[in-house]
């Protein structure tokens, strides 16, 4: 029996990312003169919640219920010594994130967000780990030091892991995506991405990662260097195709689906941030549904928060990823929205308003 | 009949501050290393649940439940024109409050936290209004251009309050102090305060508040100016005495109760670091109970948050005052304190830790 309404194709959501509501922020923003407060005197909330009402075209937005999606695969520069952890890490922490011991599991579960991990493509297959999604487009990618991380194919196939992931998650009701990743290497290929999408240089985009040190770090520069010397792609399909991974990929995706149906991303740290800024290179609409949580202590990511003019809630000098910062943002969306439909107006509450 | 266990005196209070539980941090910073996450890759909230358990004792330190308390009363400066509103809005913003209206309302209610307004002097009685707590010193202070903003004792008796209303939110098991205010012109108190206590210029102290243009700013300096060259108090009672005002004071009193029976206190912006500053030149060893929530925009914040070392959580431009910034800020606490006590350890998970 064929589908009554097949999900679009990647190339249809592409096109059709809707345009923010500008009623619907004029009218939060008419609201939020009239609370009792001083006009303006919530700051970032105040414009929290009027991009949230121009995003979801609800003049009272909403964000509830919030999902977590953590996207996980290996990456094959890992071979080349750029981590502090061996490659190993990353289905380990996978087993951790099902098991619910991770920091974003703790996050989450303070939430009360449904948290979904996909393995899309970690060297030792997920497949039968209990509470992994498995949704692999190939294991690992390619050492991008001396190859193309992965085929325009391969890029295709995780944009649409992302797609079907995020579209989980908002068919089950989510009002906002948190989007995480784990991957050893993947600050690696970030890196690698940003100087491609921006052409800044390497030394301007790549940082510690995990912890590596001073010579390590020498190293991961001459890695990227060399792989970005191979050439850093025509398009963005294939400047992905040349530096990976997997899960930054699948994250593009995610941020498309979650534009397309007006869902509010809440974008997590450095590697989070390359993945939106991958995915409005693929469709500019994209970046008027992101929300940045966290600025992150990886250089590069003020890089990658310029490139879209994105200035995160928090800065508390975290540097894990999984989407912990975008987890520990969220209750300011959830406030930001419950101050517009719930507090009084000067005219509800008899209060005068200032001189 | 004679009470069992009568409480402390105030004086009784200010002596029993206890110092910091150093083997309660160092046992919480012993796991935060064992836990499945590169090590300080967490950031301010490493520090954050070390502090937390150095504070309470606890290795696994707890914040919750979190208790809001606001303090209102009105001050005689309002008389000269200091503040956007009028002082008539104090006793409005109060029955706001407990009407469950205002901006703190709205984010206690996501907190699940007590709130508590106490009415320390209101010009107009909050006496009958449902949902407010009256423990009156005075009907308002006394306008401190002219005049002491109160007497000694009176500033004794609005500590009490303080200290009553931190009981009872700590014998019903607040596990964390969230201190707000309401007081029309309380910036302007806090501002004379503030020089005051440092010697700083009335420019470098003063601020906008809720809102005032330039002329009405250098008319708050001038008679900010004035208030103090009627001398600053040779003692910190005299010098509340002075300036006021009685939810300030009130405030103080919550710190230095909190402090007492290793309560976390949440500061928020301007006001409420004003009065924890106050708290500490009556009692040194309060300074290690707080934790400070919000940079707020008032000029005048980042003087009272250096003279206490203070470095917020948050800055997201706020300049509201009831506790609100603290408020926002709470989420984070229960946050570092989850992830202590919930996150799996590298040998619990079987995760290789890093090289």
């Amino acid at each position: 029996m064929p589908e009554l309404n097949p999900p679009p194709t990647l190339t249809e959501l592409l096109d059709s990312i809707p345009p923010l509501d500008p009623l619907a922020r004029q009218r939060a923003c008419a609201r939020l003169d009239r609370l009792t407060k001083p006009p303006g005197s919530l700051g970032k909330l105040e414009h929290l919640v009027a991009d949230l009402a121009a995003m979801t075209g609800q003049a009272l937005p909403r964000v509830d219920p919030p999902a977590v999606i953590v996207f996980a695969a290996d990456h094959g520069v890992a071979a080349e010594g750029v981590s502090a952890f061996p490659a190993s890490v990353t289905a380990q922490m996978v087993a951790n994130f099902a098991q619910g011991g991770a920091a974003i599991n703790v996050f989450a579960r303070r939430l009360k967000a449904r948290l979904e991990v996909v393995d899309v493509g970690v060297s030792t297959s997920c497949a039968g780990v209990a509470g992994v999604a498995v949704d692999r487009v190939r294991s690992g990618t390619g050492n991008i030091a001396r190859e193309d991380a992965m085929s325009q194919d391969d890029v295709q196939a995780a944009l649409n892991v992302g797609v079907r992931a995020a579209r989980r998650a908002t068919d089950q009701g989510a009002g906002c995506l948190i989007l995480g990743e784990m991957g050893i290497a993947n600050t690696t290929a970030s890196s690698a991405l940003l100087a491609a999408f921006t052409g800044l240089s390497v030394d301007a985009v790549t940082g510690r990662g995990t912890g590596i040190d001073d010579q390590r770090l020498r190293h991961k520069r001459e890695v990227i260097g060399r792989a970005l010397a191979r050439g850093t792609g025509r398009t963005a399909l294939d400047t992905l195709a040349r530096f990976g991974g997997l899960e930054i990929v699948a994250m593009a995706g995610a941020c498309v689906s979650a534009a397309a149906s007006r869902t509010p991303v809440l974008v997590d740290g450095f590697i989070a941030t390359v993945a939106a800024l991958a995915a409005t290179r693929l469709a500019p609409g994209v970046r008027d549904y992101l929300v940045f949580g966290h600025r992150s202590d990886e250089a590069g990511h003020g890089e990658a928060l310029a490139a879209l003019g994105g200035e995160p809630l928090l800065a508390l000098g975290l540097r894990l990823g999984e989407g912990s910062g975008a987890a520990l943002a969220y209750p300011l969306l959830q406030s930001a929205c419950d101050m517009l439909a719930e507090m009084a107006t000067f005219d509800d509450a008899g209060v005068d308003a200032g001189q």
